[in-house]
């Protein structure tokens, strides 16, 4: 018996950290291009961009996909670096790394076991274009592909997290988020929605892990997503 | 050498009637509920009011997914039928046949080949979540499932056929949209999207078979996604 895996219809997963390796993915592509730069610190440096961008596009109210935002914080990350010499076309190819991540080598299995049984789709912050030619890229199986972009609002807004069973036209306890983050989670939680944590301790780097300490509030904690689908009876 | 195979970088699909059997998986679900009518002219029937509903709304200016149209169209359809006494629960199973359409017998292995070089999407007036269940109960390999619902439009609006250019960022020259139905094909045409119609004849059922002429106009006259797929190179 298996109340939870009963109750859930659909489970939704962060990207960005959770399903990829935003990091060992943006540095590798960074390291081969021989900028002279310390790829690790580049990485970092563009990631750090990301919620002050999202937050200032929430706080407008005029919708930006996350592509143009990514640009917008390379140009910045490239001059702070002392890279302005960079031409367009290379930093055009370099944005795109967000949609080249490779998954952590856990998610394709994981994810293929839970679809079994569960409807699967992405819930990130990427555009749906990026998230498509990832999945496409990363063979990552998802039945549905939603984004930021379908409710026009950036997590943690709970057009977001309510997005999802309105979608499906089920009840938001009937929605799992599974995510490396715990306020993503939190941000869930109060929308109603079942929450799964998944440790990603070298999201940022194998130099620097992060804690993936357990948070009661979360329904289930997992180790990988393949272990989401041991707890999920799959 | 193939031209048109190398422009394109992204096959949308229309699905009701292209993809997938309405007609026949709808008569056949009626049928199964023995409701003492002629399945064929019930499904005729339901499918007749899916233009008027979705012209209404887009004259409205108030978003409502086809999942509500269908219901909407059901009721009145039982009505004429003088099935009144059907309740409700068996109308909203009943109404989920739209989920649970059945494809052509060459849909997915075509678009599976056609997946291997092109980026596949729907481009249909089914709402997300509906598209989502029928390509998960069918095996339907999608890259993306896009939707009027993410536009906010219902065909033929111009935002449905540009959507997809700007979803992946690419020109409208650059996506080519399949379909079984010439209407839909020149709109998209009028949007300067490139044009494959798929021969559908038994649409309506087997009793009434539609004309399937070649339309000069359209880039390119398949007999099926197979063919698609040959003429596509793929």
């Amino acid at each position: 018996m298996n109340e939870i895996a009963d109750s859930i219809k659909v489970i939704a997963f962060d990207v960005f950290g959770t399903v990829v390796d935003w990091h060992g993915s943006v540095s590798r592509e960074v390291a081969a291009m021989n900028l002279g730069v310390d790829p690790d610190q580049f990485a970092l440096a563009w990631r750090a961009g990301y919620k002050p961008a999202m937050a200032e596009v929430m706080e407008r109210g005029e919708w930006v996909i996350l592509d143009e935002l990514h640009r917008r914080i390379l140009d910045k990350v490239l001059h702070d670096f002392a890279l302005d010499s960079v031409a367009e076309a290379e930093r055009q190819q370099l944005n795109l790394v967000w949609h080249r991540l490779d998954p952590w080598p856990d998610s394709v299995e994981g994810l293929a076991r839970l679809k079994k049984k569960f409807v699967i789709c992405s819930l990130s912050n990427g555009n749906i274009g990026l998230l498509t030619e990832m999945a496409k890229n990363a063979a990552i199986p998802w039945d549905c592909i939603l984004s930021a972009e379908n409710f026009n609002k950036y997590k943690p807004h709970p057009d977001t997290y309510l997005g999802v069973a309105r979608t499906f036209a089920i009840e938001p306890a009937q929605v799992m988020l599974a995510a490396a983050h715990h306020s993503d989670l939190e941000s869930a939680r109060k929308c109603r929605l079942e929450t799964a944590y998944i440790e990603r301790p070298f999201e940022y780097g194998r130099a620097e892990p992060k804690s993936v300490a357990p948070w009661p509030a979360n329904t289930l904690h997992a180790t990988s997503i393949l272990h989401l689908a041991d707890l999920m009876g799959c």
